[in-house]
């Protein structure tokens, strides 16, 4: 890890040091999930085969996963994995059943009431990214607010393993989450058959959840296209960024540092802190905790393109933070609650000692689903809300339409829509005349 | 408007008649639209000039509208539209003021605190179309929630007028709206200047507002790359669709039906009605009505791609919108608060015969910034959310970390994530340490 003092560095410099790792060849990638995508909606389930065969070097007989696969999951695992299951789900779920929204009405004059509901997105896709292990933890952040939304159909998508079967821990807990469907495809053909459906695949109206490059470009494809799908957020490589003073525990920040390394080798890594000392010491701890990894190689790769910044206090560390926008934010110092109000841009805060990252991509009950890259300047942390949509509703009496009425018709005069201001004319001229007729 | 019996098309057809009608040529669009972001990207105010010499006609001296200029509109305009400006104003912040979001805080285990907060968008851009009309309602429904989310830096763009000038309903609404910038540039370039800034315009992070196909395109193509900025919504062309049983009022439903035809030939307008003479008297009055329209090209373009769908029962008018999916859907039937929970898709419900849309355009208090196009089945209707953005916190205690621990580890272990195990192992046996120090 480079290490660098913020006050010694010109404007310019403090920004490049801020500045996120660049993508590949988006003009390569671009046109090969175009491609991909175009033989998904032309050739359907023959195209998704072909696929499977090049990418992952398998024949399947379906897609679909049965049903005794799925109850076969309970057999094959273990009883802690399986509690450790249920833990999580139960914490996500408090969590995420607390964001349930109330309807919202407001009587803003006699006789006009406007009300802001919200509604269940109707069907959802959940991707599940394959890879070496699996990812049982992005089945219960996807599925539990969706099931919580009132989402009625859960569609769950995950490359198969080399065996042509999906890992034991992923069927469990879809089977808990109570998953209605569980496809055996990944990758870029997976993101266009849930977006424009195949002959054994029904089409999803907003897909969720993280992936590789070409995951992450097949959604911002679909989502582009009106008759494809939603999507959930952008994404971008995963990052965390530490503040910590001289109180912290480097060992507790190295280990923080590192959770987020193994992820990728393109992870962003930043510890920012006022402290000489610990900037040393954190440095230190990582070089011993590093070595000690399965994943070392791949923690590494991360380290090399991440940095530590020293600042001259706690207030510029907050400064650097909220420039940087990260998706993860540790805040290990005294007293950490009280510098909140002051933390801006970040997706997901920890605050203290004994708030990990790994316990919020695991079970404090938080939603793991973060934007990255810089997004969460504007974008959310995945909650209930992204699995429903809000709309309005208004309803007006006689008295509300006569009393703001007039306002709405020289408005319309101003604007020059003659039929936005007659179609209130008709219904106060209607009525004046009901009026007059009850007075005669 | 075409009249067709639902319950005589077969399945194919009756997808057929509600979809929308197909947009323009994208790839000329988009490519014009490429080559105008990144002149203004290159040669920043330069381009802006060249590009309103081009679209506009015009040499401006300045882009940003001074503050006398601004100032200079409350003696443009007379009481009368300077109080519809501020009773509108006035409802739609009640509105919109009730929809603040409380922080949410639930204690998911005993030590284990997880929180949803809200937090502004730092810098918004809302853009305001040009054309032969002012539109200072859109200007209320933008800056409206902006101000109130606490958004801290407001930039309005707007093209100007023939004369150079900025309608002074605009100008007034932008001031006592609060807007704190306002530059004469509209289409593609002022896109591209909000986006990415040019001498004279600084960047903002989020733009919102509706447009023509360039300002659309425009929008989608800066919402692609972050470091651009992100969008309030995809946009399509505007539409409502009117349920009506044998008690509506023709009168009233053809002047709604007219309000939303005369907003642009590309405008959809459908009404659906289970009876045969109110189906009848709506096309009589549509026709009568629209004669004496000063829009009635416009009105006439729209309808001439606009339907009357009978059906055989409300249940099944309900379905119908269900499946369209409208911007507007507009209620007019017997006891139409009892139809709500059945009704699906809609961004902006109005209930009952005193509730037009016109009503929502203006001064009820919703915002008239609406999902189109079909995008009602996952997006949302603007509202105060889309000026903030969700972050989660999370703060564990000894005993948090303690109780919730091991699930972690066995989570992590399962998904061969060792730093994230470790993460939590450090601290457990940390805590561990001192209680036996604690007991020796």
């Amino acid at each position: 890890m480079q290490t660098l003092d913020w006050n010694s560095l010109d404007t310019k410099q403090q920004s490049a040091i801020l500045e996120r790792p660049a993508l590949g060849d988006s003009a390569k990638l671009s046109a090969l999930v175009s491609d991909i995508i175009h033989q998904v909606r032309t050739q359907g389930d023959q195209a998704i085969h072909q696929l499977t065969q090049k990418f992952d070097g398998l024949e399947l007989d379906s897609l679909k996963v049965s049903q005794a696969e799925i109850d076969a999951s309970e057999d094959e695992l273990g009883d802690d994995i399986k509690q450790a299951i249920q833990l999580a789900k139960a914490q996500i779920e408090r969590f995420h059943q607390a964001q349930v929204a109330p309807v919202i009405k407001v009587e803003t004059s006699p006789g006009v009431v406007c009300e802001l509901h919200t509604q269940p997105i109707e069907s959802v896709g959940l991707y599940i990214p394959g890879g070496t292990a699996p990812l049982p933890s992005t089945v219960l952040m996807l599925a539990t607010p969706a099931r919580i939304a009132g989402c009625k159909r859960l569609v769950l998508a995950t490359p198969p393993g080399k065996d042509g079967r999906i890992k034991a821990e992923i069927r469990y807990t879809a089977k808990i989450c109570q998953i209605d469907e569980i496809y055996m495809v990944g990758g870029a053909q997976a993101i266009a058959a849930l977006a424009y459906g195949t002959e054994s695949i029904k089409k999803v109206l907003k897909i969720f959840g993280p992936g590789n490059s070409f995951v992450t470009e097949a959604k911002q494809q679909v989502s582009q296209d009106h008759k494809g799908a939603s999507i959930d957020m952008p994404a971008g490589p995963s990052e965390v960024l530490v503040i910590a003073d001289d109180t912290a525990k480097p060992e507790f920040v190295a280990s923080d540092l590192l959770s987020q390394a193994e992820h990728g080798k393109d992870s962003q890594v930043i510890l920012v802190t006022n402290s000489q000392a610990q900037a040393k010491a954190c440095e230190a701890e990582v070089l011993r905790q590093v070595a000690l990894l399965p994943r070392q190689e791949i923690a590494e790769g991360a380290l090399s393109h991440s940095r530590i910044i020293i600042t001259d206090s706690i207030e510029q560390s907050i400064e650097v933070s909220n420039e940087y926008a990260p998706e993860h934010l540790i805040v290990q110092t005294q007293d950490a609650r009280a510098l909140l109000p002051k933390l801006e841009n970040a997706g997901s805060i920890f605050l203290g000692e004994f708030s990990p990252e790994s316990a919020g991509d695991y079970a404090s009950g938080t939603n793991h689903v973060l934007p990255t890259y810089g997004y969460t300047r504007t974008y959310s942390s995945l909650s209930l809300a992204d699995f429903t949509k809000r709309y309005t509703v208004q309803e007006l009496t006689a008295q509300g339409i006569q009393s703001i009425g007039p306002a709405i018709m020289n408005l319309a005069a101003a604007e020059s829509l003659d039929a936005h201001k007659n179609a209130v004319a008709v219904r106060l001229q209607y009525l004046s005349q009901s009026n007059d007729g009850a007075s005669s």
